[in-house]
């Protein structure tokens, strides 16, 4: 199948083009290097080097026996965009060039309206250069499950049956998100679900858990085919910044009590789930939502995990509470479906402690890398508006 | 009571200032005449000619004895708005200042992402710039009706319980617009109740129905007092195109079978509303939604009561249906409730012939006008993204 691949530069992008070139697919990829460039933003840079994309290409040529072809260009840019589609014609679009930080989006004013631009126009420009160049296409759409916040109810995937006075309909699941970022995607989900609507457009939403994890077995050690990892406050998700917090001798920083309760998968499985998704696409007009995450785990208990693993390689991992500079609920009720991606045959790794192990193996000898920006790690963007470094909690 | 207005240029905008100017509110408006430049793209003027800022705001002295602080600029420009706010320092803000047409949202996709960029991204300035210079302000966003669409089930106002698989949440009633410019809304509704939840802001999001009318008493037939009335297919409201048809013996062209159900109030009461909202506004952290309309109708008994006011001035109306240019269903459930406006004491004019009898009486001697941008009635934005004039259909 012609996939076509936003943010190809990315974590998550990256890694897929390559499980997707192994499983047979014929692979395209736009991006514009805003990843980078918002990390540096943060003061950071990825553990793991990232080497620019004409060499990220030549390798891909060589380990995996195909091109990838790429588009360098933005995603707001309707003609960039239909020229793309025109010229590789996907029959699958996976969608994840779009900005992926709360922080990032809730540092000011200038940064919420990016972001959202960013995200909800682009995904606005794509849903009419498919209409105009590709309907018949899939967009699988990464959104977060996020969107959702932390309900005192069920979370069903996407759509439930309202009972409401007497009547029923069935509509879709209220989302109440917590960052403009995680905003940018519920406006996202309200948009794609209108274009199947009224265009016959087709899509998956992917109401993505927190991913973790440096590698797939089908990038082979090869460093150039390695995807990013991010450790600093904006772009590391909890796991990944605990793990190199960890390597540099620093104590790892739950926020607040510890106790918000989230969906995570390891990136190999969101690998597996994606490719799912792309291989078995909807029906024309049919606006699916997959929740995808393994299991939900409070990040205290995380937190732990990652200490004892730390402490199987020496490091004397300790656990350093930290002021919440979030607003979010600290001990609430989640439980949240996950359903369709498991009929679809997804089986989830369940093995978060090789799977560390892994990491660990990886980021220790980017140690240095990781030092050389340890003053990234420090949350000081704080979700009422001030900059202010979070200070440490008692446990 | 300072009350910022933005977009008060504008149909409403305009009219509001002089209403709230009348109850003794000292009044200031933003705008960058964007109305008017978007009327002019659809190749169409105001019925009702329209002066010069610079005059409408000395009528405004003279007539109303006191001065209207204009700010001329663009909502999504943050450094502006923050200039303005900080000047003027606002006790409520009325947040006029939107594209607000359906058929152009959706002409292309250049008009879906200014209409996108230009709604959402600046109430994204407004609620950041509020937070930074008027946190204890109250901002009275205008949504529409259209947020909801039509569902199978009665609508609440904005909020509602939530009982699912035995457990209950208050949660945002799911919305499901119709156009990109109805989805703008929805986006807003969700921004800013994030804002208020993490910001303590206040607001009241008001869910309108379709508004027509020429003017309210306090303007005393004054010319330059006079507010805007759009007749096109993108920017007159479904009364107004009919009245305006009338005037200048076209049929009157409701779409479709005809009988897609809305809510509709009169201009007076309207003004009546948003002064109310003003007037009362909610708690520190709350958003609050009313739905603010007066009656149901379907466009056929409305059309049919435009004719037979419009022929007690021989006009000799008739009525001759359209191939619907847009994917609504046009036949459905609509049960909204509408309760908050009538707490605080809202009295509903319920005359809705003689606001007919007087729109006919200002539009009679706008014939001209009208008849020299007659081509701009004729729809031909349809909502598969082609461009192809409406046929007629039997009745």
């Amino acid at each position: 199948m012609r996939v076509l691949i936003t943010g190809v530069d990315g974590y998550l992008g990256w890694t897929l083009s390559i499980h997707l070139a192994a499983r047979g697919h014929e692979v395209a990829g736009i991006d514009h290097y805003g990843r980078r460039a918002w990390v540096g933003e943060m003061g950071s840079q990825s553990a793991i080097p990232i080497a620019p994309m004409a060499e990220r290409l030549s390798a891909y040529r060589e380990r995996l026996d195909q091109n990838l072809r790429f588009f360098k260009g933005d995603l707001c840019d309707y003609d960039f965009v239909l020229d793309a589609y025109r010229a590789f014609r996907p029959e699958a679009i996976v969608y994840l060039g779009e900005m992926p930080s709360a922080p990032y989006s809730m540092r000011d004013v200038h940064t919420a309206i990016y972001t959202q631009s960013n995200n909800v126009l682009g995904t606005l420009v794509t849903l009419h250069a498919m209409r105009e160049a590709v309907p018949e296409c899939h967009l699988v759409k990464l959104g977060t499950m996020g969107e959702y916040g932390t309900p005192n109810v069920d979370i069903p995937e996407g759509w439930f049956e309202l009972e409401y006075r007497g009547r029923k309909e069935r509509m879709l699941f209220p989302r109440r998100a917590g960052s403009w970022y995680h905003q940018s995607k519920v406006h996202d989900s309200h948009n794609v679900e209108m274009a199947c609507r009224l265009w016959n457009l087709r899509s998956t939403d992917i109401m993505q858990g927190v991913v973790y994890g440096t590698k797939i077995d089908e990038q082979e050690g090869h460093p150039l085919l390695a995807t990013r990892f991010d450790f600093d406050q904006a772009f590391g998700t909890a796991i990944n910044r605990f793990c190199a917090q960890a390597v540099i001798g620093m104590p790892l920083t739950p926020y607040g009590k510890g106790h918000q309760k989230r969906g995570f998968l390891p990136l190999r499985d969101s690998m597996q789930c994606l490719a799912l998704a792309v291989e078995n696409p909807p029906e024309a007009g049919d606006y699916r939502v997959f929740n995808q995450f393994e299991d939900v785990y409070d990040v205290m208990q995380l937190a732990e995990r990652v200490q004892r693993i730390g402490n199987e390689f020496e490091l004397g991992v300790k656990i350093q509470p930290m002021e919440n500079p979030r607003s979010e609920a600290e001990q609430h009720y989640y439980n949240p479906d996950r359903e369709h991606l498991l009929e679809l045959g997804y089986r989830p790794t369940r093995d978060m402690d090789s799977e560390l192990r892994s990491v660990f193996a990886d980021l220790i000898p980017q140690r240095r890398r990781i030092e050389e920006r340890r003053e990234a790690q420090f949350p000081d963007i704080r979700w009422d508006g001030t900059r202010r470094r979070s200070r440490s909690l008692n446990r």
